[in-house]
């Protein structure tokens, strides 16, 4: 775990208006890592993102997801991290028994080049781009606003799976009681996959960049063959944008639910694509901007 | 306003878990606005942004002082608003009459094209690509890794500006005082510029994305002709990511303060740039990660 997390020794400083107790002290803090990665397809650069070291096989198939390349098990054949001019890669396989997190975890790598599975077809656009992703940038890439809209293989409208109430209230919390990282640094969003109707909690990821620990539950997913994610939640720690939204809907995920606000381009694009969206969801309240039909109310709460 | 801010009818739930009370009801929400701004520079496609409509000018050059394009006054020309296909375009003259919120608020287009001044060259990389830039995506557009460090115009690391702990306890409260449309919606990020010595709060701008309301802020300054910012404090309502120490010592600020957490590439580009980075600024204490030289302890709250 140590490149998720860093010791630093920094000045802690208190103040006191009328001047009495005014101090300085050192002390260690631990801070959460931001490196970026570079994503590379077949040793061609795609895109580099600012993120939390670890699960980095996930956070590249959870990207190609949300970009529309990868919709089906086996089209993410393998990846290599790369340890820099000279160093020898190292293989990471991506089949079901590589997804423990120590197969992806402690790299000390910032380069990870994926090789698609034959016949697996790259959007032109990823050919003819070359681009930056920073901490809380996923759909970073796309060079016009035409493409920003993107069309999902799945269907989540048509998901008729709904969700209790009292299910989404107690998510948050299940969330904050995994995020280990957070609690050290205060510096990490999260993001959870709940089972919508056994309220099961799936997986858990976390990184500086919102829709990094988006894109690693996904890929998670994708890596496992669950695409699409019919009846599922996913539950994120901070507000829903637009991107989050487009996320989820790419991996056929229908219901979206957030801590806090979500935008307006975040409602009209779950709207338009049948999602439902959840936010504020804050003690006993939440409210519902889109498909509220999904949120069931009035329901015994789960043992 | 109109453009800032959106109402939407949702469905409010409140659930209790002996399902005495379990309700429904709809109300009226008030969500920030998010959408697409693209940004051209002489009619080239340059980057695509998330944001909250509205200093637009400002967002567009603030983002250029970021990518070392702009560094001092009269580089940065005029700008058109596109309002689409056929539409006429309509040019926003950036000299300093022209810097009320009015003159660049309340448009309902999301192109915008940039005039450089004669002379003012473009950096390489900026012909040679084209981006994505979400909502929280400032440093969106550099093809590799080497080019995530950039070297600023201006050294902070030799200004020699200190400012009380005193008064930086203080920025997050004004700032939010100032936030006239987080507390509306409870969904944007805040940026605000302080004068180290006075306290006097310069500007403040709020956007969805938390790297926009600081390209909003030193594009307002780069317009004013505020080039390097020297002797000034960026106080942000977030986290400190690597980029938006980037960015403060791209416009040369030398001292950025947090309400959250920074990470571990913001403090090592801190370091490595001489900027004061202060963390964790909450009631009457704060975290100084790097720089502590800078923050004086121990003098009489001011007046």
């Amino acid at each position: 775990m140590g490149r998720i997390t860093a010791r630093k020794r920094v000045v802690r400083v208190r103040v006191d208006a009328d001047r009495d107790e005014e101090a300085t002290s050192a002390r260690a803090d631990v801070l959460a890592v931001e490196e970026p990665l570079e994503i590379r397809i077949g040793g061609e650069p795609l895109t580099v993102t600012m993120r939390t070291p670890g699960h980095d096989v996930e956070l590249a198939a959870g990207y190609l997801v949300a970009e529309g390349v990868i919709t089906r098990e086996g089209q993410f054949a393998s990846a290599i991290h790369c340890g820099g001019p000279g160093a020898p890669g190292r293989i990471i396989e991506t089949g079901r028994l590589s997804l423990t997190p120590t197969s992806v975890e402690g790299n000390t790598y910032n380069v990870l080049d994926v090789t698609l599975a034959p016949g697996t077809p790259l959007p032109e656009t990823l050919t003819s781009r070359r681009t930056y992703t920073s901490s809380a940038c996923g759909v970073c890439g796309a060079a016009s606003i035409d493409q920003v809209a993107r069309t999902s293989a799945f269907d989540v409208s048509a998901d008729p799976v709904p969700v209790d109430a009292v299910r989404v209230a107690g998510f948050p919390e299940q969330l904050r009681a995994h995020q280990d990282v957070f609690d050290k640094t205060g510096g990490l969003h999260a993001a959870g996959l709940f089972d919508a109707v056994t309220g099961e909690m799936l997986v858990v990821r976390e990184d500086v960049g919102r829709h990094n620990a988006v894109d690693k539950v996904i890929g998670w997913a994708a890596l496992a063959g669950r695409l699409p994610l019919t009846g599922t939640v996913l539950q994120v720690s901070g507000r829903a944008s637009f991107e989050l939204v487009q996320k989820a809907a790419m991996a056929g995920i229908p219901i979206l639910a957030a801590v806090s606000a979500p935008s307006s381009l975040a409602v009209e694009l779950a709207e338009t694509s049948g999602l439902t969206l959840i936010g504020f969801v804050r003690g006993s309240t939440m409210n519902v901007y889109a498909r509220p039909d999904r949120v069931r109310v009035g329901v015994a709460a789960p043992v």
